[in-house]
């Protein structure tokens, strides 16, 4: 299919009209990498945002939900990683807010126009005095192509940036989009709005009010972060959140077809991104997607899909190359989902695995040849209904291990 | 406390009069080591059984259910490992009774006097000429001190065997009961009756009627195999099988003193057992009992306990000997469980770690020493009520992924 838009080359979130970013080096993180990004709209944006659905919600997450009830357009957002500035009680949510407050002021805003998001370690207070040496550069650093910069900013056990834009044309005039993304491990957002799971920051030119902007970032996380996971575990601080300042002259109106396709760039800009960030899941040496087709209903689908991927067993014998089928079928048949055992096909890439909830005869050595790429899918179809869903994972290996028993900051 | 019962010292499923076991080599393993047991009662046995509540259940589970349905009295078991007989289809299930007669024509049974198990590798047919060989060994070597042979007989990945037995007097007469089990990855039972999710075999010369043994059963697997998790992932085979024979000339009657007794020791046994496999799971360096106190309910404390029990963040973090105690906040954040994160206080053992939902300012260095022994505990105190609940868990080692990335068998 010929999609109406396009990915841009190197496109980030300084892609679209009128914002600028930066990363600089506030000497939060002990290895002195870059550690503070500030993503600006030169104009008022309308925004919306998704949160972590973790009950010890950080400190900066309180803070942004009330921006999403109380404000009615931003204009910055600034991040930190090196510290969560979670599980600081009443001192961490007062260092948010005098985050916002010195941006605010460097910027000339009001501090309700400004957001503010931190990631990196739990439970110690953030170190106001780099804080705000981190502000005073990031003002100063602020440029039109700075996006590229701001996403390395945001990493933490990350290997590479992640970050994307497309473009399209309405009504004759250019449309962008951009995201930055970060997120390796506590990686498996739980995805109703407004919850989410890693840190995302999306950008566009064009104008769409705050409901509609809500409702359109909600349908693009159930398609794109609502289907991975990495590690089952959700963070405290994960946070998505998408501003649009109109700079491209084009408005956006609920129910139309403009409507329509700015969903569907969005969504498949959304979903690249998250597939990028299981492609660099801590150890992750292979992406996953598991299928599910012939569900009797979109939860079962979704148990079924999730209790695959995020089968300890499962993980491991993907990581190992060892095509070990029963290690899916005991997860399909644990996950809750119904349907009947002596139904079930599954598929290696296009190799019949199981066939009528038995072994389908292909030599293990065919089976063992798909999963040896970078990428596979597994195609489980229950013949229960007619629902489908997808998860993308990755597998588990000795390096998840290293990185989680040795990583602390 | 004085316990009314005794551990015996290499105690086993002969411990009890009037059993007989063994453990033999019928070839199914490509290791060469003993691969079936047999269990003999020399009378006929009430018994109870829980199994797995996987949608793939096995065969031999399938033909035990009718066994728990149709049958007043069992006799013996026979259990194989090296092949779990699961996914086989029709084939897989005329073997599983095919078994139960070859062992019912040896031990002059009839074959619903004869219960079965498998466990090993799923999707391959059982070679029934080994079977067969098998069962003629096993009935020639039958003895009274069989037990811990049986006990070695039924391992996979487990490195040592697990078994033991509890003996005691009533009414001036001594009652023994003996189990053992096995399972040392696939394990995170969900434990209503008749579900269960390792091999465990239980034997009793006490005489007790079915449906009170099917509810002591019941309660003791809610005390002991309810409560651990070592990878969150549920078998296709695992069964959970208690013969009692009444040899001891000692009856058990429903709401009596000793209907309480027999509870009692019956479920130290299996908390006992049930906590070797943990020690004993795979790859697993640390012992970690996870006690939520303080909940609002059962459900929500079950929930905070399974999520920081399998949460692979704190596990790899366990392993690493790393006091990072934001993953077991945000384990119990995400859990779903209802509580006021300010209100929740966490201890390494004794030493506090957050109080109030913030670090309680206990140095690093004295949190890692609570964590460097083989066992410790994280209690957690939601302060939202007054439900207690615990789940002994294992942590994720490099030799978790090596033993499961590269078994097969």
């Amino acid at each position: 299919m010929n999609d109406f838009f396009k990915f841009v080359e190197n496109g980030s979130i300084t892609t679209p009209q009128g914002f600028r970013a930066c990363g600089v080096t506030a000497g939060l993180k002990a290895s002195g990498k870059a550690d503070m990004a500030l993503i600006f709209s030169e104009i008022p944006a309308n925004f919306a945002g998704a949160f972590t659905s973790c009950l010890f919600a950080a400190a900066p997450v309180q803070v942004d939900r009330k921006r999403v009830l109380d404000s009615k357009f931003v204009q910055a957002i600034i991040v930190n990683s090196g510290n969560a500035n979670a599980c600081t009680g009443r001192i961490g949510l007062e260092n948010a807010e005098k985050t916002c407050q010195m941006t605010a002021q460097k910027m000339g805003l009001t501090p309700d126009a400004v957001m503010v998001s931190s990631t990196g370690r739990i439970g110690v207070q953030l170190n106001m005095a780099k804080i705000a040496k981190g502000i005073e550069l990031a003002a100063a650093a602020l440029s039109n192509d700075g996006g590229s910069d701001a996403a390395r900013a945001i990493m933490t056990t990350d290997t590479v940036p992640k970050t994307a834009a497309v473009t399209f044309t309405i009504d004759g005039k250019p449309v962008s989009i951009g995201a930055m993304t970060k997120g390796a491990g506590m990686i498996s957002p739980k995805m109703v709005l407004p919850h989410a799971t890693m840190l995302c920051y999306i950008t566009t030119d064009a104008r769409i009010e705050n409901s509609l902007l809500a409702k359109m970032l909600g349908i693009g996380v159930d398609l794109s972060f609502n289907r991975i996971t990495i590690d089952n575990d959700m963070s405290t601080n994960d946070s998505c959140i998408i501003m649009a300042n109109g700079k491209s002259g084009i408005t956006i109106q609920q129910n139309s077809t403009n409507a329509e396709l700015f969903q569907q760039a969005l969504s498949a800009l959304l979903k690249k991104l998250a597939v990028a960030m299981v492609k660099d899941g801590e150890g992750a040496t292979k992406l996953v997607n598991i299928e599910i087709h012939g569900a009797a209903s979109r939860v079962d689908a979704e148990k079924a899909a999730k209790a695959v991927a995020n089968s300890m067993l499962c993980k491991t014998a993907w990581f190992g190359g060892d095509p070990n089928w029963g290690r899916v079928a005991a997860a399909l048949g644990y996950s809750g989902a119904i349907f009947e055992p002596e139904k079930v096909d599954v598929y290696y890439n296009s190799k019949p695995v199981i066939k009528k909830g038995q072994d389908a005869g292909t030599p293990e050595k065919e089976l063992a040849a798909e999963m040896a790429g970078r990428e596979f899918t597994i195609k489980c179809n229950l013949n229960a209904g007619s629902v489908d869903y997808n998860v993308w994972t990755s597998d588990l290996s000795y390096e998840y291990v290293k990185i989680n028993a040795e990583y602390t900051t």
